[in-house]
C-alpha cells in the first residue's frame, strides 16, 4: 500500500495509491497518517481497504511529507563504498550516523531554500526506512519487523557547514527545507526485497547519480539492528541510509548547487520527486 | 516564574513553584506546559498568575520534563576551556554542534539508565536553553528575546559509544533516559544574567564539577544566534550549552558510572536535580 498527504502545506490531508496512480482520499477513514498509523491493527486496517471504494482526488495537488509527527530524523553516512572513495574518506567499520534537524523536513516537490551564505549546497538520493513498532536492542533478524514501509528522500547537504565549521556533521545537514520525502509511504509488502531497489537522480536533466540498494555496505536491517543499541526507535522516526556516488561533492571539479538549478530522483518502487532551488529571502 | 510538570510518568500535570518552594497546580488554567506556552501572551498570562490563588500540591511528587512536546535537543560541546583541556581537545573557534535524540528526555530525578555493553557513561552539569520564539537567523542582539527560559541538564554521555565507533557524537548522547531535564523551566526574567550562575556535580556525595556559567567560550546570545543560521528554532526547543570540567573521562585515571552510583547537581537559580544508575534490563 501506498500512503501519503497531500494538499496545501499544513492543511494536508491522508490518501493512497490506486493501482490506476491516482490520489483516492482517506480523509473519511483516518485525520492524518500519524505514527499511530503504521503498526498493528491500524496498519492492518488501512492495508484492508479496497482504493476503489475512497473519493478520487481531481486534478493534481501538492505530495506533503506522508507521515506527520515523525520525532527523529537520523541518517546513515558513508554507506556506499564508492561514495565514501569520491569523498576521499574510508570504507566506515560500523555505521556512521548522523541527525537531520526535524524542522528539515519538506515536501517532495517543494523548493529548498539554499542556505544564507552557502556555496555548497549539495544532493544526495536515498532510501528512507520509516518505523513502524518501537525498536529496543532489536537483532538483525527481527529488525524489519520493526519497519512499517520505505520513502524516497533527497538528503540535501551543505558540504561547508558539514566539514568545514568544527563538530559533527549535523550542521550541514539540518537546515530548513534540507528534508524532502515522499511523494508515498510504501509499506514493506508492496516493496518487497528493498535490498535491490535501482536508485537515480538527475540535476538539470542530466544524470548524476546511479545506484542500487543492493551495494550499501549496511543493509535496512542491519541499519536498524544497530540504531537500536543506541536508542529507542519510535513510530515515524525517518532513518536516510546513505547514497551511491555522484553528489556534487565528488565531481571534479566539484559542482555544488545555485538557485534556479532542478533536481529530479527517484527510487523503483518508490516513486519521484523534484526540486527547485532556490534563494533564501527573509 | 518557575513552569513544572509533576506527577507519575506519562500523566504529568502542570504546576509553577510558589515564594515558599511549594508546588501550585496549574492544571485549572492550562492543560500542559507546552511550546505553545512558551511566548506571547501565553506566557504572559501564565507569569500574570499569583501563585497563592493556585491549590497547593500536597506530598513530594515526582518531577516530569518542565515542558512537554518539545521537537530538538541539540547540545553544544567543548564550551568550557577547561573541559576542552580535560578532553584533549583544542578551544573551538566556533561552536560545535550535535544532537540528543529526543527519545533520551527524562525526568530530573528519574533513574539513568546505563546502556547495554556501556563502560564509559558519563556526567556533564550543563545550562540548558528553552527556545520561546522561532528563531531564523538572529542576530546575538536579538537573541535573547527567542528565549523562554532556562533548565538544568544533565548531558549524560557514553564516551565510547561517542569517539570510539566512528562518526558523529549523536551515538554516544542520545541514549534512552541520558537526558535528565528540570525541576523547573525558570522564566528569563526571573534567572536574570545568565552568564554569571554556579555550577556543580556530586558523584557519590562528592564534589567533582565546579563552574560558572560566565567561563562558558560562547554565551546563550551567540549560541542561539549561531544555531539559527543552521535550522530554525522553534518553541520549546532545548540546547544544552556545554559542561566545566571534573567529568569522568578527565579523572585520571578515567572514572566512569556503574549501577548504583548516584549524581546530584544543580545550577544556581535553576534547582537541583539527582539521578541513581541503573543496568539496563529489558
Amino acid at each position: 500500500m501506498k500512503l501519503l498527504r497531500y494538499g496545501p502545506k499544513g492543511q494536508e490531508k491522508p490518501g493512497t495509491l490506486d493501482a490506476e496512480g491516482r490520489i483516492r482520499d482517506l480523509s473519511g477513514v483516518v485525520a492524518d497518517i500519524t505514527p499511530d498509523q503504521l503498526h498493528g491493527a491500524a496498519l492492518e486496517a488501512l492495508k484492508a481497504i479496497d482504493p476503489t471504494t475512497l473519493p478520487l482526488v481531481e486534478g493534481q495537488p501538492r505530495y506533503g511529507v506522508p507521515v506527520n509527527g515523525s520525532r527523529k530524523f537520523i541518517a546513515i553516512g558513508l554507506n556506499f563504498a564508492d561514495h565514501a572513495a569520491e569523498s576521499n574518506l574510508p570504507i566506515p567499520g560500523e555505521p556512521v550516523v548522523f541527525t537531520k534537524a526535524i524542522t528539515c523536513l519538506n515536501g517532495p516537490n517543494d523548493d529548498v531554500i539554499i542556505p544564507r551564505g552557502s556555496e555548497k549546497t549539495d544532493w544526495e538520493v536515498e532510501l528512507g526506512i520509516v518505523i513502524g513498532k518501537p525498536a529496543t536492542y532489536v537483532t538483525q533478524d527481527e529488525a524489519l519487523d520493526h519497519v512499517a514501509g520505505y520513502v524516497l528522500i533527497n538528503d540535501v547537504s551543505e558540504r561547508a557547514f558539514q566539514t568545514e565549521r568544527g563538530g559533527t556533521w549535523d550542521k550541514g545537514k539540518g537546515c530548513d527545507t534540507f528534508g524532502p520525502v515522499g511523494p508515498w509511504l510504501v509499506t514493506t509488502d508492496e516493496v518487497g526485497d528493498v535490498q535491490d531497489l535501482d536508485m537515480w537522480l538527475d540535476l538539470n536533466g542530466r544524470r548524476m547519480q546511479t545506484g542500487n540498494t543492493k551495494t550499501m555496505i549496511f543493509g535496512v536491517a542491519e541499519i536498524v539492528s544497530y540504531l537500536s543499541e543506541f536508542m529507542t526507535l519510535e513510530p515515524g522516526d525517518l532513518i536516510t541510509t546513505g547514497t551511491p556516488p555522484g553528489v556534487g561533492l565528488g565531481q571534479k571539479p566539484p559542482l555544488y548547487l545555485k538557485a534556479g538549478d532542478t533536481v529530479r530522483l527517484g527510487i523503483q518502487k518508490l516513486g519521484e520527486q523534484g526540486q527547485t532551488f532556490v534563494e533564501w529571502t527573509r
